[in-house]
């Protein structure tokens, strides 16, 4: 397990791949997001994208997904506290495949637990092109005496 | 058809309501942020909020789902740009009632589209406390001459 102690700054974390097929990408939207750009086809074509893209929190999704099984999965993680600077840089396309890294910029040692902010840069596994980038704040447990 | 002329600092949207089951709580943190007090009653009964609690990203998912029904479903928006201040400030639990409003903070007119920010405060139907907090920019298409 990792505690609020192992994460120093500059510990960085590379995340797995994943990429979202076009029914996958409809599907998520028809629940959460439903413009039209995420669930026609049609209107997708006739968008300034030229096709269908992911809902940006299908893409928000994807990230916390990755971010679970490349680290979060043995992080003794209390609370998520909020997230700043999230910025959606490029357009999630079905197939394209969504990867990058997460680093911690700052770790506040408290009695009880930490406060983790991480920077969180998702990136075209293709081209290198960036997708999203954001700062998560989170509440993490010390580690026991 | 709301344009960026439309979307006056200042106005407010009332949301809707929506609660989740403790099924859908499990069913979606299952795909996407499957940390144990999301997934499995015994952990989240020993965890600190003493009970199941809904993935932050689940009530960002219920916020967007409001959003839209509220007024981006007859917005032209154009494409999501951002968010910050993201604060998850009290927990989501099965038959939560989440509801709240938006409220339009700043719009900046350019020759093609609109710059729109606005805030997002979802707070529980039920005492009035606060859920979750953003603040989120899109690009919004201006009135056709």
């Amino acid at each position: 397990m990792l505690y609020a102690e192992d994460l120093d700054a500059g510990t960085v974390f590379p995340l797995g791949c994943r990429s979202l097929t076009a029914a996958e990408i409809m599907e998520f939207a028809r629940a959460w997001d439903p413009m039209p750009f995420h669930v026609e086809e049609a209107a997708a074509l006739a968008s300034p994208f030229g096709g269908l893209i992911a809902s940006g929190l299908h893409t928000i999704a994807v990230a916390q997904r990755l971010l679970f099984d490349a680290f979060m999965d043995r992080t003794h993680v209390i609370a998520g506290l909020g997230v700043d600077g999230l910025r959606m840089t490029g357009p999630v396309r079905p197939g394209t495949v969504i990867t990058g890294q997460a680093e911690i910029l700052d770790r506040r040692l408290r009695d009880a637990d930490g406060v983790v902010t991480f920077r969180t840069a998702l990136v075209d596994g293709d081209d290198g092109s960036a997708l999203l980038t954001q700062r998560t704040t989170m509440l993490v447990g010390r580690r026991p005496a």
